[in-house]
């Protein structure tokens, strides 16, 4: 059982699974910075991603693992992977081609809350690809 | 309800809380894009960073309101919240002054896994306040 001290300030990589066996994964553009997407990975996606050095996902929607680019072809090459102080989030570092959100866009954050409104978003990206083209279902 | 097509490309603030009543939010430092720290927002969480431009969390170890800041003095100032195409993440731009973590770095993410172990970690960072000093318990 690894302390708490071990966990914030150690050298071992100790990823802190929910209850549903998964952990955060931020994806984050190693060039622009730009926050890509987030979504989860189960132990398989993580050992996948170390593996192969491209990322896995694990869909909670479809409860299957899940190759980022795999239907798109938009793949997403790891650069660097940071874990946070008490391992229960990840930051993937990637360099990507195209957008890398499903509805078109590169980011899947695309709105911005008016802050003055509190329930108005407002788009702050134009889509990158159309989607249609690249999703045939 | 919200179709998908609403929630994806409309123009609503519709947060998605998960069973817990959570969604995540990701503060990023709005200069410089670094990504500081991940956390979690109730309903009432959301509201008050809203109204006051400062965030304000739900801390999950102490099930309660948090307002970043308010042991360390490190309060995060809102300059814009994000949401992601299917409303269940968010991503704060913050203004900060300085370490954002509680163990004495900037971000949370002070630590890369070396990929060539798959079980090794290397910090990438120091420590940019000592934490003895500021949390007194």
């Amino acid at each position: 059982m690894s302390t708490r001290e071990d966990i914030e300030q150690g050298t071992e990589f100790t990823p802190k699974f929910d209850d549903n066996g998964l952990i955060t994964a931020i994806a984050q553009d190693a060039e622009t910075g730009q926050i890509l997407m987030v979504a989860y990975m189960n132990r398989q996606a993580l050992d996948l991603t170390i593996q192969t050095g491209y990322a896995t996902y694990f869909s909670r929607a479809r409860q299957k693992l899940w190759k980022k680019g795999e239907e798109s072809g938009h793949f997403q090459k790891v650069e660097q992977i940071l874990v946070d102080c008490d391992q229960d989030c990840l930051i993937l570092k990637v360099t990507v081609d195209a957008g890398q959100c499903h509805v078109g866009y590169q980011s899947c954050f695309y709105r911005a809350l008016n802050m003055t409104t509190d329930k108005r978003l407002e788009f702050i990206a134009k889509k990158v690809y159309n989607p249609k083209e690249i999703y045939k279902t």
